[in-house]
């Protein structure tokens, strides 16, 4: 059986890659586009265009549920978008898919409700990288025996906000199981203010800015005589693809919303 | 209630830590030393003599088990001792906790079924390195989704055997999940011979030998635009510790023989 | 004072990289493109056309030198072209900057013989990336303190020749200045074949291929109780641009042919 | 030729181990060790005793040089004692090997003047570590083509001082060279206090401390589209035996006083 994919945001980095990759892919495909313009014409690679052959565009998902009858929506549009789009996908029995770490507590909650009352899947991931989530996972399963942990998060110059949101994410993964306890020498001396990192939950972050970088996180975590080190390193926005073909591949299978690509990770 | 630990080579370099981190741990005391030679002396710090106020020392396991009343034998001595001493502790009643990667899937087995008749606990562990047998353990759950694995490990070039052990029971978990095909470019050439590494069960690995080095592992898995590194250093002895006072812990509320430290961490 | 370039192989990926590099750089024009086809058209971004407005392209470098007077001839070419290119450049009075490790010992000679006898500079680079040209010079200044050396190098797994053409090239700038030994232990056991990589020179290469790795190569240096590393990771092609623009300011000021990045770095 | 030289710190961990690094040395040997107490008596490995056969020690510099006459003095006490032992080996021509960072600029300026008019050679060094210090001197060598430099250090939980010395040298060494320039994100914004680091002389530096940990620095320098990075680790105290000789050698055939092993590394 072949899995009917609409996708929102098609036309961004993000979208336009994940496109390809699903044309790639064994038993998925894409049959529309979900903008909020261009209705009526068609998406060929990259480019808008009248040429039949290409991907249907609609401005309406309620339309185009009718006419295309998607399995999933997978949805790369930003925060504002995403909620809206994935309650209407819902209520038309379309499984959302959506990666994004922008939504509340509420809006998971209220779209969790509506799976779970409607028997049907849906996936929201703030980060689809399988390797980045790993990390995260490993991290938190390691910080029960080894509970002192840093975070070096290091990213190119162009990114303005320290930490990055990967690094917050994993220490509020680790804090779950964390035994609470002040890391460093007790009388430990800052001579040169910021160099021991932010304190986030009492582990230690540190960011790195330079040019050439691109994402990069090691987690190390120090026992008596050892050290454990968790790097992530991501290259390319292509290492996003395998994650969201795994979410579309999964949410089929469930009937109920699911936060956080780890928690489909085996 | 305190555990009462009798220790089988409590005078070698493992052994003399091992007495050094019971004797600061709570609710775990060392009873006696079972020995080869040295009956009826007492063992202090690193020395053996006369005086009381030491520890015991016994070359008959009956005979400690008659006096001291152990409920664990923590044996650090070599291969040719350990299966001996294990087999006549669990049938006196006392639980082994054993440090050796050197017995046979048969000597295993044996032990295993006199636990398990016996109702009573017992630990082998190849490695009491917490940090190392995570960095295996999720090397092996990583390997399911990024399955394309090089290992790098490094150690001193007083090292004479390469790989190392702990290199190859990294292959060894890895393969009973990772999907078997063949890694790197379909017509690899390797002009120079050695320099794609050793090929163990379709992986590879590479052996680093430098003055200066200690022990460390570094295992690498590639997926598409990511990579994920999972690295051990141990940088002393004192590394094995927690995990030797786990295994004690743990042992007293088992009843079967567990094989690998990996299997009483959750 | 512009310095006027002209370039060879701006079509390539390389090539129109370096355009772009040259059109942003202070100092520096692009005057025209030699090529073995599309005479008379003219290049614009990394379309060929007859619009006027883009840079003229020559089939002939005579009669590029006689109209466009260039000062430097960039030539990212493959090795079959270029030294024809270099020594036709060196004759017409114009100096070669060229990006190739495909001449052999004679063609660089008869090459230098030229530069010398026309009091004209040239430079030909293996490697335009200052960074790898750095890790290379370091790893040979600090093997002569610490000479127990061995090389990681990883690439993505498209790359069919082992080792890489890099970590050769260190290994031979290395052997220059240490002290030959033999490494590891003397009785060394190699239990799995390849496992402690290729021996280069007496020291050790090991060459890692993975899906999403780029380009990357550290130098371990190890001695008594230490160890140094260097290492260099290449994310993008970019990073030769930055060598490239400094070869051509410095090509100006010299007399002679230069053969390597290292020996115009201070 | 054999070189004399006289130990001051004999009794430390650092003396121990050069004392035992100087008797496996060939050409050179201790022949007396200066102390503040136990004249008369004998240094036979750690142990002071009356037996003869050991190194004699002596708590008058004047009378050591009197009857050894000595070389070289070796001076491994703490920075209150090194100034004074300094001059008077020199007033006495016996030339000076010092590790110490506690010189003040008039100190080594009086040293040096002193060296100078007496024609004899005389090393301070802050660091003997010969990787730390190439660490150091290709960092501040690459900073003048990659300026966008992060240092991170990484030592064990007892350490109560953020950043460690050789970080700030590091930096102060650094910017001798690099173009002064703002680093990173120009509307970059710390979301948790600390995590971009200290900034010292526009670069930064981030400390991390976790149990487990030795002594560790790594130098990132990033470039466009690249990334060259500088490691040292530090594993054991005789990782500065190999510099302390080096200078012991050295010394003999200067006529001036150097600061910094860097400055007698080729």
């Amino acid at each position: 059986m072949t899995i009917k994919v609409a996708i929102a945001g098609a036309r961004g980095r993000m979208g336009s890659a994940a496109v390809e990759s699903i044309l790639a892919a064994i038993n998925i495909e894409v049959v529309a586009v979900l903008d909020y313009k261009y209705e009526g014409k068609y998406l060929h690679g990259t480019e808008v265009n009248d040429k039949l052959g290409g991907v249907p565009i609609y401005t309406s998902l309620a339309n185009l549920a009718a006419v295309e009858k998607p399995d999933v929506l997978l949805d790369l549009t930003d925060p504002d978008a995403v909620f809206k789009n994935a309650q209407d996908a819902l209520a038309l029995g379309i499984r959302p898919v959506v990666g994004t770490s922008g939504l509340s507590k509420e809006d998971i909650d209220r779209l969790s409700d509506l799976a779970t009352k409607g028997q049907i899947g849906g996936i929201i991931a703030p980060n689809f990288s399988i390797g980045a989530v790993l990390m995260m996972k490993f991290s938190a399963m390691a910080a029960r025996y080894l509970g002192d942990i840093e975070i070096l998060e290091m990213h190119h110059d162009r990114k303005v906000d320290a930490p990055s949101g990967t690094a917050v994410k994993t220490v509020e993964m680790i804090r779950e199981v964390r035994k609470q306890h002040k890391q460093g020498h007790p009388e430990e001396k800052e001579h040169q203010q910021g160099a021991r990192g932010a304190d986030v939950e009492g582990m230690k972050i540190h960011s790195i800015r330079l040019p050439g970088l691109l994402a990069h996180q090691e987690v190390l975590l120090g026992g008596t005589g050892e050290l454990l080190s968790i790097r992530h390193d991501s290259f390319d926005r292509s290492c996003f693809m395998p994650g969201i073909l795994m979410a579309i591949r999964t949410v089929m299978e469930r009937k109920e919303l699911v936060y956080g690509l780890e928690n489909i990770l085996e």
